[in-house]
C-alpha cells in the first residue's frame, strides 16, 4: 500500500506567496480566510486525507463498487469514511452560510479538494459532483428547492449527480432524447436512459439528487430545447426527509480501466411511468443551468489532474529513495546507491514535481479569479476576474489532466518493473488518471472552447489582458539577481512571444471564417497556454523564493527547492513553448487533407 | 472485440520503397527474400495474425494466465494457436537453414514480428524470447547444444526464456546472486530465485529452455563474474527428447496492469539441490553471451512499440468512422457527422498514424543494417552497418516504446468515454503498452547506452556518418517539387542541425568527464535522435510517394496519404526537434542541484 502525505507546506506557499490569498481574504464575505484559520483547515484536511481517505484508495481499486439487485455497494470502509467526511463538515467548506455552508473562498476549497483527490480519486468524485449540484441550485434553484435540497447537499447528507450523457449524446448534448412530460401537479414525468453517471447509485448517503437533462414534448429541437430537472432517488416528504422511492434505477455499472470504486452507472428513469422530476429554472433553459454545474466540475477535474500527479510523485520519490540499484556515476568504485542519486531518475522526479507545482498554482490562481469574479465590490474588477476564470477553465481542465496522465506514466517508469505490478500502486494512478482528460468534456472539446469561445469571441481581449499581466512579471524579474531567475525570465519572455503569435493567428484565422483550421490548431494552442501560464506561476514562485532566500530565518532549503524546480520548469518545459508554434500554425494544412477512406 | 487487419500494403511500401529490401535481398544467403516470396510471406502472416492471434487478444486479457499447482495455464485457445504457429513454421523465419530455419533476412522477420505483436502482444512475447535464445545459442552454443536445443527452439517446439532479474538485481546485473556449482559430470548445480521471468512456465510447449545468469563460487565479484547456463525444464534424454524433470519451478506469477496472458514468473531453481545447468560459452563470460540475446530482444520490444501503436490506430480510426457525434464545423446546419470529420479527431488520428509509420520504417531500417552487418561481403560495409545497427538499437527500443504508449493513450482519447470502458478494447492497448518502456532495459538505461556507448565511445564517428547520410537526403529533396516536400525538407534540415549540436555537446561533456550532466541530458538526446531519424524515414517515404505520384498507374490515393502523413510528421513532430535542444543542454544544471531530502 502506498502512503500519501498532504503537501501542506507547498499549498500554503502557493496560497500565500504565489496566488495572493490575502487579496481573496480581503473580499467581502471572505474574512474567514484569515491565514491562521486557513492553516488550520489545511492541516486538518491533510490529516483526514492521508489518515482516512488515502488508505482506502487501494481497497477501492481491488474491490471496486458492485451492483447487486439494484443496489451499488461501495468497497469496505467507504461508507464509514463518507460519514466521517460529512460529520467533519468537509463537504460544506465553500458554500453559503445561509444554507449551512462555511463560507470559505473557492481558492481554499480548491486546495482542500486537491487533497481529497490525491488521497482517493474514486472517493473524491462523489463530493466533486455534489459540489457541482450545490453550485447549480445556489444559482438556479427556487427557494423551496434550496430549502429542501441545497442544505442537505451542502452538508453532504445527500449527494448529487450530473445526468447528461446518453448513448447518442456525449459531447453533443443537442442529441439528448430523455423525455419530460408535464404532470398536473406541476411536476414532470421523466423517462429515458442515461449513461456514464458517476455515483448514479451507491450506499454512501441516504438520498441521491440527480440533475437530469431532458426534453419536453413541445420543445424546440437541438440544444435550445433541453430542460433541467431535479430527480431525487427518494422523493422528499413534507419534512424534507426521504420519502417514496422514485421510479428510477441503476440498470448496470461499467467495467472500467480505473477509478474502480466510483460506480459509473447506466440509469433508467421512468420504467414504470412514475418517475417524478422537478424543473430547475425555466423550461428549455436547462443547458445554461447545467453549465454552472459543468464549469465547477471542470475545474474540479482539472484539480484531479494536479492531485493524481502529486500522489504519483510522492510514490515515485519514496520508491526512488528506497530502491538501491547501480553505482553512482560520480563514484564508479563505490557501492550501489539509491536510484534517486541517478541523473535520469532525478530528471523524471523533477519533471513530475515541476509539472505538479505549475498545475497546482494555476488551479489555485483560477480559484482566486473565481472568488474575485463573484465577490469583488468593483464591477469592472469582477468582470475582469470572471473573464480570467472563464479563460482559465478549459486550460486548467485539459492541460492539468493531460499532464496528470503524463506524470502518472513517469511515476510508473521510475519504479521500473515494479511499476507494472499492481501491488506497488503506481499502476493504479496511471489507470485512474486516464479518465480525467475524457470526462467533463473531452480535452478536445475544451481546446475548442478555449480557441473559439474564450479567445475568439471577444477578439482576444481577455487573452491580451492576461498576457500583459504575465509580461509585467517578466519586467519585475529583471530586478532580481542570479542565473536561476535569468533562466526563468528569458524562457517566460520567449513563451509569451509564442503565445502572442499563436493568439494573433488564432483570432485572424477565425475572422477569416476558417473554423476547421482554427480547430486543427486548438489542442496545441491550449497546450501552449498551459505551458506558458504554468511558467508564469513558476516565475512568481521563483521570485518569492529568491526574495525569501535573502531573508534571515526563512526556510532556505524549502525555498531553494522552489527556485531549482522553477528553473527546471523553465528550461525543460517552458523552453519547448516556442516549438509548439509551428504545429499550431500548420496543422490545418494536413489535418483536413485526406479523405476518410485514406486513414 | 476489436479487429486487426495486417497493414501489408504499408509494410510492403516501407520494405520496397523506403528501406531498400532489394539491397538486403542481394546479400549472400538472402536470395530467398525476392519480392514475390516476401509478398507471399507478408500476406500469409497477415492472415494468421488477424485471423488466429488477434481474436485471442481480448480473451487473453480477460482470462489471463493462471498458476495452479505449479502449472501455468494459458487462456482458452492459446495452446491451439501456438501449435498452429509452430506448425506453419512461423517461428523459424529468420534462422539458419542448417538448423531448420528458413533463412529469411531479419528485415523481413521484423515486418512479420510487427504483425504478431499487433495482433496479440502477450502471445508475441513468447516467440520474441525464443528468438532471442536462438540468436544466443547460434552465436555462443556448442555444437552439441545447437544439435539438442537450437533445432527445437528454431522450430518453436520448445520455447526460451531470459533469466536475468533478481529482486536486488534489475538494471544492475552485477548484483546477480544465483549460484552455480560445478558438478563431477561437467554440468552445474544451479540454485537461486529469479523474478519477472516472461513465460517462465506455461503449457504451450513441451519444454522450456531457461537461459540463466548465475555466479560460480570462485567467480570474481561484479559483472565479470557471471556465467550463463542452459537450464531446461525437462533434461533432454539421449535422443534429445524431454526426459527427467529438472529441479526448478514457478513459485508465483505477478498480478500486472497489462499483458495479462503473458505469465510473469518468479522462478525457483534448485530447491532440492538438483537443478542441472549447462554452461554456455566460457565461465564468467555470461554477460557477453546474454547481450546477444538482449540486443535481439531489445529491437523486438521496439517493434512491440510500433505494433501496439498500429493496433491502437486501427481501433481508433474504426471507431472514429463509426461514431456519429456533433455537426461538421464547415456545415453547422447539417446533421451530426462521424467524428472522423472533426479536425481535432483527425489531428489525433494523424498523430497516431505518423508516429507509427516513422517508428515502423526506422525499425525495419534497423533490420536492414542488422542483415547487412552480418552478411555483407565487404568487411568495411559490414562494420559500418553493424555500427549503425548498434546506434539504432537503443533508439528503436526506447523511442518506439515511448511513442507506443503515447499513441495508445491518444487511442483511448479518440474513443471518449468508451475508451475507458474495458469492453471497447482501447484500454487494453494502453495498459499492455506501458510495460514496453520498462522491460529489456528501462528506457533510461537505453538513453545512457546511446549517449555513452553508442555515441560517446567512438567520439561520435557512427553518429556523424548517420547524420551525413540524412543530410544527403535533404539535398536530394531539393530536386522534388511542391510545398509538401519543401515542408519535409526544411524541418528535416533543422532537426539535423539540432541533432548535430546536441551530439557535439554530448561528446564534449563526456570528454570533460562530466558523466552526470551527460546522463541528465541523455533521455532528451534519445528523443531527439528518434524524432529526427524517424523524420528522415518519413522524408524518404515522402520522396518515393512524390515520385510515385508522377507515375501513371501507381496507387495515387495511397501515395497521397503517405505524402500528407510525412508532411504532418514534419510539421507536427519533427518541427519540435529544435525545441528539445535547450532541455538537453540545460538538464545538468538543475537535475543534480537538490539534496535527496529536498525532493
Amino acid at each position: 500500500m502506498t502512503s500519501y502525505t498532504a503537501p501542506v507546506a507547498d499549498l500554503r506557499f502557493v496560497l500565500n506567496e504565489v496566488v495572493g490569498l490575502d487579496r481573496v481574504a480581503a473580499l467581502p464575505g471572505c474574512d474567514s480566510a484569515a491565514p491562521d484559520l486557513v492553516d488550520a483547515v489545511l492541516e486538518e484536511a491533510g490529516k483526514f486525507a492521508s489518515g482516512v481517505l488515502a488508505p482506502l484508495n487501494r481497497v477501492g481499486d481491488k474491490e471496486g463498487s458492485k451492483l447487486e439487485n439494484g443496489v451499488v455497494r461501495t468497497p469496505t470502509g467507504w461508507k464509514e469514511a463518507y460519514n466521517q467526511f460529512v460529520e467533519a463538515g468537509w463537504n460544506s467548506l465553500p458554500f453559503d452560510p445561509d444554507h449551512g455552508g462555511q463560507g470559505l473562498p473557492w481558492t481554499v476549497a480548491f486546495a482542500v479538494n486537491e487533497m481529497w483527490q490525491s488521497a482517493n480519486l474514486s472517493f473524491g468524485l462523489c463530493p466533486l459532483l455534489t459540489q457541482g449540484a450545490v453550485d447549480l441550485l445556489t444559482e438556479h434553484g427556487s427557494e423551496e428547492q434550496k430549502r429542501v435540497y441545497l442544505t442537505r447537499l451542502i452538508s453532504g447528507e445527500w449527494t448529487g449527480t450530473m445526468n447528461l450523457t446518453e448513448p447518442q449524446a456525449g459531447s453533443d448534448l443537442a442529441a439528448v432524447r430523455t423525455k419530460a412530460v408535464r404532470a398536473d401537479d406541476g411536476t414532470y414525468r421523466i423517462s429515458g436512459q442515461k449513461i456514464f453517471i458517476t455515483y448514479g447509485e451507491h450506499d454512501l448517503a441516504e438520498n441521491i439528487v440527480h440533475m437530469v437533462l431532458a426534453r419536453l414534448p413541445d420543445a424546440p429541437p437541438g440544444i435550445k430545447g433541453i430542460s433541467l430537472f431535479i430527480v431525487p432517488k427518494f422523493l422528499p416528504d413534507a419534512e424534507g426527509n426521504p420519502g417514496r422511492r422514485n421510479d428510477l434505477r441503476c440498470a448496470s455499472i461499467e467495467h472500467k480501466m480505473g477509478i474502480m470504486a466510483s460506480p459509473t452507472c447506466v440509469m433508467a428513469f421512468g420504467d414504470d411511468g412514475a418517475c417524478t422530476g422537478y424543473l430547475v429554472g425555466a423550461e428549455n433553459r436547462g443547458i445554461e443551468c447545467m453549465f454552472t454545474m459543468m464549469n465547477n466540475a471542470r475545474l474540479g477535474v482539472g484539480i484531479q489532474g494536479v492531485a493524481v500527479a502529486e500522489r504519483a510523485y510522492q510514490q515515485a520519490r519514496n520508491f526512488a529513495r528506497d530502491r538501491v540499484q547501480s553505482k553512482d556515476l560520480a563514484d564508479p568504485k563505490g557501492d550501489p546507491v539509491a536510484i534517486i542519486r541517478h541523473p535520469d531518475v532525478r530528471r523524471m522526479l523533477l519533471d513530475m514535481r515541476a509539472k505538479t507545482e505549475a498545475m497546482r498554482a494555476l488551479a489555485l490562481y483560477a480559484g482566486t479569479q473565481l472568488d474575485t469574479g463573484r465577490r469583488h465590490p468593483d464591477e469592472a474588477a469582477r468582470a475582469a476576474a470572471a473573464a480570467r476564470a472563464d479563460l482559465l477553465t478549459p486550460i486548467v481542465k485539459a492541460w492539468s489532466t493531460d499532464l496528470g496522465c503524463e506524470v502518472a506514466s513517469t511515476g510508473v517508469q521510475v519504479h521500473g518493473g515494479m511499476g507494472f505490478i499492481e501491488e506497488t500502486g503506481a499502476a493504479q494512478h496511471y489507470r485512474d488518471a486516464r479518465i480525467t482528460p475524457i470526462y467533463e468534456g473531452t480535452n478536445g472539446i475544451h481546446a475548442n472552447d478555449l480557441a473559439f469561445r474564450k479567445v475568439g469571441r471577444d477578439g482576444g481581449a481577455a487573452a491580451a489582458a492576461f498576457v500583459a499581466e504575465m509580461r509585467a512579471t517578466v519586467a519585475e524579474l529583471e530586478s532580481l539577481p542570479g542565473d536561476d531567475i535569468e533562466a526563468v525570465r528569458t524562457n517566460l519572455a520567449q513563451g509569451l512571444d509564442a503565445l502572442e503569435q499563436a493568439t494573433a493567428w488564432m483570432i485572424a484565422t477565425q475572422k477569416q471564417g476558417d473554423a476547421r483550421t482554427a480547430a486543427a490548431g486548438a489542442a496545441g494552442y491550449l497546450r501552449l497556454w498551459g505551458t506558458v501560464a504554468g511558467g508564469w506561476m513558476m516565475a512568481l514562485s521563483a521570485a518569492k523564493a529568491m526574495q525569501g532566500l535573502r531573508t534571515p530565518g526563512a526556510d532556505h532549503r524549502f525555498l531553494e527547492a522552489k527556485l531549482v524546480t522553477a528553473r527546471f520548469y523553465a528550461e525543460q518545459i517552458l523552453a519547448t513553448a516556442p516549438g509548439l508554434l509551428v504545429p499550431i500554425l500548420t496543422a490545418g494544412r494536413t489535418v483536413m487533407a485526406l479523405a476518410e477512406d485514406q486513414f
